[in-house]
């Protein structure tokens, strides 16, 4: 992707504390996975009301339970997986079913999916209790085209407030109508600003991604400025590449509402903190980054589709699957001996080319939002 | 068990940092496992003179050696698992047997059973050297109907002390006739007082143990009031039912010497800080919890047996351990479920009912024992 | 071995921090394996320019690179393995070969052996940007005897100052002439001083190793008193036996150029911080220490022998490692109880026999290293 400009002079990739220092870690944790809106998943995880998926965000555990009934308006709620009893978690599968209400197993107290206490046995001659002082803990929760969000902080921005002028940029995909077809989970040896970082930048391509750059050259395509949630741009494909798979072309149709110059075009965009979307002319690539450790992150990536191809007969994902994995891998090859380099005690800041802008952009917005001495 | 009196108002569960805090581990195990008695396990398991169990306790490596030979009253020493040349540890295996004296694998020093150094090749030219000044360092050590205890404080309260009344309310079902018929082991991720919690309430019964609450009714019985070391109560067996097993038969004779009452009921005692007991009308359960780390515990399940029976043509264990196995794992899933809810940050102390009323009372000792604000 | 000297009265082993204390081993880290110089393998394992191995020492991973091509001196390079870009380490595997320059995976910046930055894509235009100023941080490596040592101190002692009068002493074994016959790698749950004091006294050999007792006799030979930077001495073989072997026989030629009392004896040195050689009249047994915790050492043992008997027919290297693998297991399982015993609260320093003169010197030249109160 293109640069706007060129740095200035001494821009220089951060010191090592931000890649393994726990301390630096908690606060970014703090600041970003707990002060900003999480992407936890897609709706598409919850087929009913009363499914749930259970999340650790920033050391919590939090449950997301699909509240509404066929036919309603889509609607999720979260909350704090903790039992008001005595604190045993709800929830120990990934995956689930309500019936109808939330029992724990422990003592059998019981709330509703709204998070009222309906039941608590032996409970109501106790002195001073009230059902109503006891509801579940809720979390912030939302939806934008298909995409679950959390936030654990109470008050702040609302999620269309963090989104920006996002819903109108992405709204020709209509993701909120696809489907996953496939995913992958990876644990990465990394921290996770090198996989954004890594996401930003294709002056690696040519070396790293030889049969990327075959179908979408490195020059391509151009940069957004970074904008305070969020960054990204776009590449070209290649002329006679159709989209982003093993051999160039597409076996499945456009996207439905695609330009002419859309379906020619691959859009990178990171939304701060967690979400990678790769938007393609047939499909939407999106990882979703969870920060174990300093040093280690887990990653999900998934493959949307539109639902009228993934139902005709000889549907696969095979051929976008195996690029993307094999493209993945190599990335986070690289993030590791980054990492490992990082954390040596010789590592000191290199210099950064034009053509790593956003990461200069990035690594400055970080250090202003942690409150960091620039 | 049935609560003697109602809960004050705001009688609610301990803060998290009791379960979680690796500092109030660090006290708790200077309080309770250093500076009180600690049973490491049973006399059975030392069937000769010289034959030794190795335990860690409270971080220290301590072996029990029997001193006593045939026909003698029955003995044992303590040691601490360090040779005094160079630090060496004595005993390598969890079980063995001394041939008349101890000696170390590196340099050969030589103790004896009473733990005075015997040999110690090529020291006896050194300057200052006397043997006298190197024995083996000696731990308290004291039995109990059957069980083994050490205490590492070299001061304070004798066993029989601790034990309090105890050895009278016990005495009819004289347990050091009592012989091993089988056990098991558990790695427990959770806090070894959730453990002493969780058998210390049978609230939890009808909704986690329905098997058992068809032997014995959650409403059954009756609770003492917490003393000074250790707090428990009884539950009666339902009619018909004529102990704890997996039909509620029993095809073992009942113990002798057990009044009618006593072979009608279960009595369910913790001692402090880590044996539970559940006297059964023909047999002894007995658990030992080992803390390893704040979320982490290796509880051992024994169940003992009158000699008689174990002799007796057909005896079989099975429909005890069937039954207790299925019952203990159905608790450690809860302990391990309110361990995961409690280190949320999300945990907040929540109202104990009247019927947890042992609980609230071993939560007020554990915080004055550490002498923790209340 | 036999002592110089009685010891001084109150000759005890060092405080437990010695073996346990993080603090303590980051110290030694920095004052031993940081100041000193430590040997990372053998030129044999470099066959060709462009070879190279990838160490860690101190935390640092480094990699050697043979820098000579056919017929010039031998000649090694030792870096920093971190690209000067953004950090990325260069070399993932611990073997490889360079051809002809070093180039980094992600974004392929180039550079010469000699550490030169050759090539940089893209950042030709960037403000301020001087390739010499980003060459590969260089490590000072050097040669003794066919040993590779580095030294990641950038000023101090040469490594002639190191070695002192061992070049001297060693002479007569030519061991850069040997090649290695086999090695075996041990992971060691003891701290590194461990092993140099089990290495560094036979006072344990009668009762620890009776087949090497056999061999040569404990209170045979002779050690030196401890000099700055090494520490060692000799034992004889006893009469009929001709090397240490499972049978004390020896199917090889004596090394050439001994004389015939060093036929008759075995030399064992430890060259601190990490490389112990024992000079065998056929053979070099050569053990380096790789500390990876305060109670944890990775220990690598190689046999070298001289190229003319590794090429005659039916050479076997069997009946070397066969005995001395026993006779390090032996070794390593009581260090293991040391570091065992020693982590206790319960251990205290111990009396030091006259045997042990070695290990008490050795003792003080740690405290004193490390600027500690004696």
């Amino acid at each position: 992707m293109k640069p706007r400009d060129p740095l200035p002079a001494r821009a220089h990739t951060l010191p090592a504390k931000y890649y393994t220092d726990r301390d630096v870690y908690d606060r970014e944790q703090e600041r970003f996975f707990r002060g900003m809106w999480v992407c936890v998943g897609r709706l598409g995880e919850l087929s009913d009301r009363g499914s749930f998926v259970a999340r650790h965000v920033a050391g919590d555990s939090i449950f997301i339970v699909r509240t509404n009934g066929p036919g309603e308006p889509d609607a999720v709620k979260a909350f704090q997986n903790v039992c008001r009893h005595r604190g045993t978690q709800l929830c120990r599968d990934e995956h689930g079913r309500f019936q109808g209400s939330i029992q724990c197993e422990y003592h059998a107290w019981t709330y509703g999916l709204d998070g009222q206490l309906l039941g608590a046995p032996h409970m109501d001659g106790t002195a001073g209790f009230r059902k109503g002082d006891h509801s579940l803990l809720e979390v912030r929760a939302g939806l934008w085209e298909g995409f679950i969000f959390i936030c654990l902080a109470d008050s702040g921005p609302t999620l269309e407030q963090q989104l920006d002028d996002l819903p109108f940029k992405f709204r020709p995909w209509r993701m909120h109508e696809l489907r996953r077809g496939d995913g992958m989970t990876y644990d990465i040896a990394t921290n996770w600003k090198l996989i954004i970082q890594n996401f930003s930048e294709c002056l690696h391509c040519p070396n790293l991604h030889p049969a990327l750059n075959k179908l979408s050259h490195y020059l391509s395509g151009e940069n957004e400025p970074l904008r305070p949630t969020y960054m990204g741009g776009r590449m070209d494909l290649n002329d006679g590449v159709e989209t982003m798979s093993m051999d160039g072309t597409c076996p499945r149709a456009f996207l439905p509402g695609l330009s002419p110059d859309d379906q020619r075009r691959v859009y990178y965009y990171a939304l701060f903190p967690n979400l990678l979307i790769s938007a393609h002319p047939d499909y939407v690539m999106a990882h979703t980054l969870w920060p174990l450790a300093p040093d280690r992150t887990r990653l999900v990536c998934e493959w949307h589709f539109h639902p009228d191809e993934i139902a005709r007969a000889g549907f696969s994902v095979d051929d976008v699957r195996e690029f993307w994995d094999m493209t993945n891998r190599q990335d986070w090859h690289v993030c590791e001996l980054a990492q490992a380099g990082i954390s040596s005690r010789a590592y000191r800041p290199g210099p950064y080319s034009d053509r790593e802008d956003l990461l200069y952009a990035f690594d400055r917005f970080i250090v202003a939002a942690l409150d960091d001495a620039p």
